[in-house]
């Protein structure tokens, strides 16, 4: 089995790819896993320009002797590339899962929208450099090499469902990109933000047109957290319990995913 | 004529009112300008809860005695009564103006979505904090009161045109709150953010479904920037003539509204 490692948004150090290789290849030898490149290209803060980083991402996509694409790192730069990529995906890139969250949301969510492949979200290459870093990729790659489902977020329960981080979903709100989560149960995470932030990017979720008939939202990590000022003054359960009846949607809970160690895997759709 | 101040996002300092109300009183006597006492209300965040919040602009806007509203402040959570208020907004509310900027864009969206008013992007109460913030705010007591067009912004030129902070502007997106904008001359100023996020919310303006068939963009000032990590390497003409031709409009150039003494005033529609 053969798993490309692509980088449409900031490039890794050859650290991350040499040590996140070497785990692979102890704990997965029947993985041929290349890092391309690209992913150590740079230009100005992307992984290499967008016309590189969307013609890498097309020939790694759309090459069949490949089988799953697993993103490098987030950081931001992928929405920029989805003009150029989305309309030239051939039959070779619907057979391939896309691995990755964070910025990569934008690319899992177009693809989404089209159903092309099995957009996952689950951690990335650059996560083995986590504490116990090596078991945060295990559920990547174990689930898919071997379609392993310790590494499954353990409460998906067999209904569709899909991951986003926070920003990047408000960001494709009002856009085609955004696919149909029709039934899905939306989980969300976040990181690095202040509190009034994540209630206004939740107005927008809890206000969007796009998202009505979703079945419920469950709620990720959200870590890092910047202060707010003045003090927020209300618990991230609250804050998620009132959007969601404003939504006429349930809050079902927290979900083991986020920018964290403790990140799990959550295929598009149906597990 | 009677103006009456509200807060619908984060509260100001009595000293705020003193000095706004005195400049008024010299310079335009013909004014009743008067500070509602919810604008010095503090609940968390916010100039009071969500209730009173709501209900105070409720009353002043539906005041057949009020000839304007006009904004004391930003800084989040007008975007939290927009489901209370404006199903509940009467006759006289349709007759009124509504002033201010930044997070009052959410306000300001909503009603000219319905076409309630007239709603204004204009300097608010607290600008007569700035150094010449005289000058600022008689833009905006000028244009109300005198209908005095030495405060707008010097080259709308006739056309329909309406004025959004980006950030505020990306949160509407995809919700039934933005307004119809076909035709108008988008125009918007950002504040302490850092160029990625620029970039981001652009990438969701340009990819806009409901903001197909705008006129053109125009970018107001961006300051208070956050240092990009790397730096960006992109000027923000560079970065707006991209994402306006991905969108296929026109990039109309600068404009003088934004978080600065420099903003003026942006009738949304035809001033």
């Amino acid at each position: 089995m053969k798993i490309t490692v692509v980088a449409p948004g900031r490039p890794i150090d050859p650290v991350v790819a040499a040590r996140a290789g070497a785990f692979a290849a102890i704990a997965y030898p029947e993985v041929d896993l290349i890092f391309h490149p690209q992913c150590f290209e740079s230009a100005g803060h992307f992984a290499g320009s967008d016309a590189l980083r969307a013609a890498t991402f097309l020939s790694v996509a759309n090459d069949p002797a490949v089988d799953a694409v697993w993103f490098a790192r987030g950081g931001y730069g992928s929405n920029r590339i989805l003009a150029e990529v989305m309309p030239n995906l051939g039959p070779a890139a619907a057979r391939k899962a896309y691995a990755g969250y964070s910025d990569m949301g934008f690319l899992l969510g177009a693809l989404y929208a089209r159903r092309i492949g099995r957009p996952v979200h689950a951690p990335m290459a650059t996560d083995i450099n986590r504490n116990k870093g090596d078991e945060t990729v295990a559920r990547t790659l174990g689930w898919l090499v071997r379609g392993d489902r310790q590494g499954l977020e353990p409460d998906l329960g067999g209904r569709p469902a899909a991951a986003f981080n926070l920003a990047i979903l408000d960001a494709l709100i009002g856009t085609p990109w955004l696919p149909d989560l029709t039934d899905h149960v939306l989980i969300i995470e976040e990181v690095s933000e202040p509190l009034y932030r994540v209630d206004r990017m939740l107005f927008t979720v809890a206000n969007a047109t796009q998202l009505k008939g979703i079945a419920g939202v469950r709620l990720g990590v959200v870590n890092d957290i910047v202060e707010n000022d003045p003090p927020w003054g209300e618990t991230l359960e609250a804050m998620m319990a009132r959007w969601c009846r404003d939504m006429g949607v349930p809050y079902l809970g927290r979900a083991r995913v986020g920018h964290t160690q403790d990140n799990y895997v959550v295929p598009f759709g149906i597990a």
